[in-house]
């Protein structure tokens, strides 16, 4: 019998978008259920009434929720391409630099808000600094290596989100001049055969930014 | 040649103590280094540039940092007594749990400072309620089972710092008679081999927590 899949997620989530593409890494096929996170299903609070938060990754009807802990369990599961590397030290990097995308990374980009605070826009640019370092340092297409890894997918925020996030601000630091490898990383993954199908219109999430920014012609 | 194990840490830290116990149950000599947190050395920035935080294990020269990253490199080097389950699906549920100690637990666990903020106290009593059931689900010693696991070592905050917090703080909600599993478990845990020579001094920790709630007399 076939694995049953389903993911309880929204389309305007990276960190869905996550899961999505840790699945598609491994070519597994799965149920999509989109919910609305202004009147969550019954499953989703079932599945996960600690967080009550998407993804929920629902396995053979076991749940499995928090985006890097499901793709964990789907690099544990399924062999195949690996998405985390299998060295022990470079595995602990790449789970230190998803913790650092989470914790920090994140919440300092997202503190910039549409008023162009020189300090937060300084203290965003310095920590992705350190994700532009570490692309230099490796030189290689992705954070993974050729191939799309942990450190990748834990960025999909920063490789799409986030520009379209700047646009709706009128904001703009993550640029090219400044940001060369990461520009070019985020192309890259952007357009990556995992990925592409995980994204959300541009359409949509620049709406839903604008409203975000009370800047929404009658929306 | 035996691996040079060197832990940049502080006696008082919870999270210094995760990174011991790991060291512990595996057998692994280390070199303790005590550093002062208000005076960071020169090995704890270059080793931990991103977040200057301890934790740091330097194995054969190689830096790990965070401490729940620290526990899943030494478990993955070291074969052995098993921190982490060999079942995909329960390892990702002890991630799950870790992160949700992490994220959730220990921060509104904080949140009751002195003062005995009813709402606060509520709030921290819901989050210790899911770890009393998981511990009542499961029937075992441990939240690992018969031996301490990745979820007992997250919440070593909970089994010894937290009741002398609570002492300092003049305030007491973790009881034996709401959370008599947890109770249990902690007097278990503690004074486990793996875990007892990795706490701080009660009286050294009560000091520092009297001071903290501004309580210590002429400190």
């Amino acid at each position: 019998m076939a694995d049953a899949m389903k993911l309880y997620g929204t389309v305007l989530s990276a960190y869905v978008s996550r899961a999505k593409i840790a699945l598609n890494i491994k070519g597994i096929k799965y149920e999509n259920l989109e919910e609305d996170l202004s009147n969550k299903s019954a499953d989703l609070l079932k599945y996960n009434p600690v967080f009550k938060k998407v993804p929920v990754l629902l396995h053979n009807g076991k749940p499995i929720s928090e985006s890097l802990v499901i793709v964990e369990y789907i690099d544990d599961v399924w062999k195949g391409v690996p998405i985390l590397p299998q060295d022990p030290y470079e595995r602990a990097i790449a789970r230190f630099l998803a913790k650092f995308i989470d914790e920090k990374c994140i919440p300092v980009i997202k503190a910039v808000g549409s008023n162009g605070d020189e300090k937060a826009i300084a203290e965003a640019c310095e920590q992705l600094q350190i994700l532009e370092n570490q692309l230099k340092v490796k030189g290689t297409k992705f954070f993974g290596g050729d191939n799309i890894g942990l450190v990748d997918i834990a960025a999909d925020f920063i490789a799409y989100w986030h520009a379209i996030r700047e646009e709706a601000a009128g904001i703009k630091f993550f640029t090219e001049d400044k940001f060369p490898k990461l520009t070019k990383w985020a192309d890259d993954f952007v357009n990556s055969e995992a990925v592409k199908n995980t994204l959300p219109p541009r359409e949509q999430m620049l709406a839903f930014y604008l409203k975000f920014f009370g800047k929404a012609n009658g929306m």
